[in-house]
């Protein structure tokens, strides 16, 4: 178990795609609803991940904010394939580039599918008061906003969005 | 991933306790609610299950009957603790009983807590038309009947039963 501190921003441009050293294509849905967790009837969100060749279950508790508990388990690619059926929602499918800015690794989240056309960028800090270079192509931060959650793109993807919502 | 086949039955008497060879205290929760499987909102029950010194996360797809994908993943003592800390429901404690008899491994579980006074036996065969000896504590067969489900039993434990529920 580990505790995550994540910031989450929107991407403006495609000034990140030059400085990018590796892209993961990425598949994951999830087991639990959206609802279940908006409601607050469950308490943690059970993503199913397969992330190049390799394969994980996630599990995170839902507590909206930066900190977060973050559980990490290795599937098997079959496990994972069979897992991915039994998931409710929508499947998220993305290319995750990573990107290092001034001693920070970004993760720049190119959404496919449904999804395509939504970028974000996500930094994972030691310290939720830690400081850090935002690089010119940073938009608003949308970390505390749930529907950019991948569990609520999953089920209500960026496609489905009004003007407003995509800010 | 296996396919699980299992059928369960009602406890009638002590006659099982002679024969038992090994007991192992268990503890579990639920990550999703009893709720969202009813409903079909989720297609999976995701268990946490402290087992002995032992810990998992069970995955089972829910089809009702006795065929159904069971995935099980170990974890760390420290993470079922913390995880079944984001249980919903109740805990389910029980005290499992090794019983062999006439070839086949019974499961007795012998439910605590909320759920004291509940006894049921599972049995898991390799076959849905294998046969085998019924003991004669086995009393009805129970394997359909959604209430008896440990998930179920999380939200709506057995001290809540009517006198027709408990048959």
């Amino acid at each position: 178990m580990g505790i995550e501190i994540e910031r989450k921003f929107l991407v403006t441009g495609d000034g990140w795609r030059a400085a990018a050293h590796a892209v993961v294509p990425m598949a994951q849905g999830y087991l639990n609803d959206a609802a279940s967790i908006e409601t607050g009837a469950q308490k943690a969100s059970v993503r199913v991940r397969i992330e190049g060749e390799a394969a994980f279950l996630n599990i995170k508790s839902r507590d909206a904010g930066t900190t977060r508990q973050e559980f990490e388990l290795p599937l098997s690619m079959d496990d994972a394939k069979a897992l991915l059926e039994l998931c409710v929602g929508g499947r998220v499918e993305k290319r995750r580039h990573l990107v290092r800015h001034a001693g920070h690794l970004w993760e720049v989240d190119e959404f496919l599918g449904d999804n395509a056309g939504l970028v974000v960028a996500e930094i994972e800090l030691d310290d939720p008061e830690e400081t850090f270079a935002h690089p010119d192509w940073l938009g608003a931060e949308v970390t505390a906003q749930t529907r950019y959650f991948n569990l609520a793109l999953a089920a209500r993807p960026f496609s489905s969005w009004d003007a407003a919502e995509r800010g």
